[in-house]
């Protein structure tokens, strides 16, 4: 997984952040399946994830719209309820306008 | 590392992806140095960190005057200047209003 190669600001950022209960119990197949559903949503902008202690997934999105349709989204309010009941301890879910970015490469 | 228990929105995002070079080379020190150092500075609200192939370390603020006061902290500098010759291939900050949020915990 890249960084994030997103279009010029202002756009949006959703932070979930969560710690996962113990076992897979379907975890990563229904992880990358979400990635992929969400990557064919109409303002889809890029992903960002990593996983240590806790995990970090940042999706980037053209408008708040474009947040609340993915959100709304039949598989994935299947997956959200799955995550509350099984997949994970704690999460916290954070709408962010990004009003500036820069970047910096070797390359 | 927990979620970080940050304060009702309004508040600043800092997300910063990173890709690192091979090696350590006194990384991990300056890397939990900063975190500790972050945490003094007036206006920090939270810190949460991830890395598997990305790094994605998300801090959180009170206000833009924040942010930029830590950006031009001098140790900071040292460390982001060392960041640039020696640590990351390459990163991507963003600086983000955060306008929403909301958590689900088990407990």
């Amino acid at each position: 997984m890249p960084i994030a190669k997103t279009r010029a600001t202002p756009y949006y950022a959703v932070i979930f952040t969560s710690i996962r209960t113990p076992g897979d119990n379907g975890y990563e197949h229904m992880a990358d399946a979400m990635v992929e559903a969400a990557a064919k949503q109409p303002g889809f902008l890029g992903v960002e994830s990593a996983r240590e202690e806790i995990g970090i997934t940042v999706s980037y999105w053209d408008s708040l719209e474009s947040i609340a349709a993915w959100k709304n989204d039949a598989m994935h309010q299947v997956a959200q309820q799955a995550g509350r009941e099984t997949w994970y301890a704690s999460y916290k879910t954070r709408i962010c306008l990004v009003e500036r970015d820069y970047e910096f490469s070797r390359i």
